[in-house]
């Protein structure tokens, strides 16, 4: 498993994409994922309703995985973010592990991932991936920030 | 970078999921990875108005992803799904590398992106991901299928 992992990792992908973009024009203009520096999962959760499941969530994240940064909890909403949520922070390595673990265990809550590429607007919006339900964001304070990397 | 990689593999994960159990009561209950078999990503596109992005996309993946399988082009929906779209269906390992190049190179296009577990219920609805528009599903379709491994 070791070494069929380390066949997918950033150099393999480089060298590979080298070659498929030498064949195939569209290729040469697609984006390289190496321009991700980090990765953000934002859970959010209902002060009131489901509380008590993002707490538990948090709990098995630290445990299993003591490499994500744990955000504050925010039982008021911030930035873009129109519910209570906290954020979890990793390196881009850890997706492999972390998302399949995610997607089997968020017990209901909806999670917004999105990779931290620099453009707060397109990684929150065009990049990202939805686990659960999507909620609305406030587009108007990831606009204001485009030019920026992201804080939220 | 492929040492970082290979610390996050699955036998790492199970190790590490061991020690945590052992100290935290919520960690023991929590859904091993390990029995994800495949992943799919559903490319939707409408037959008039993307089918171009799609088939941009299509080669793309054909070029730089060799192993991921792709599936036929269906203009009439199928299965659960309620508009046109193909499958990338793709092994666990390749995760790592092909979603944060979907994230960045969908091209506006939605893709439902769905691990294959054995429950075709639970994989579409519960352990979903999605980029882009969340797009209807036909649930009965997948009631139907639940005991059996997913097609879809």
């Amino acid at each position: 498993m070791t070494e069929i992992s380390a066949a997918y990792d950033l150099k393999w992908f480089a060298a590979r994409s080298y070659v498929a973009a030498q064949r195939h024009p569209h290729v040469a203009s697609a984006v390289n994922p190496e321009i991700i520096q980090h990765y953000h999962a934002h859970v959010y959760y209902d002060p009131v309703s489901s509380r008590d499941r993002a707490a538990r969530l948090r709990e098995r994240v630290a445990a299993i995985f003591p490499d994500v940064t744990l955000g504050r909890w925010h039982d008021t909403p911030v930035g873009p973010h129109t519910q209570s949520m906290y954020q979890l922070a990793f390196p881009p390595p850890l997706l492999a592990s972390f998302l399949p673990w995610l997607m089997l265990n968020r017990d209901g809550l909806s999670i917004l991932l999105h990779p931290g590429t620099g453009d707060a607007y397109a990684d929150h919006i065009d990049h990202a991936v939805w686990l659960g339900s999507v909620l609305p964001l406030r587009v108007d304070v990831l606009r204001k920030s485009r030019k920026t990397p992201s804080q939220s």
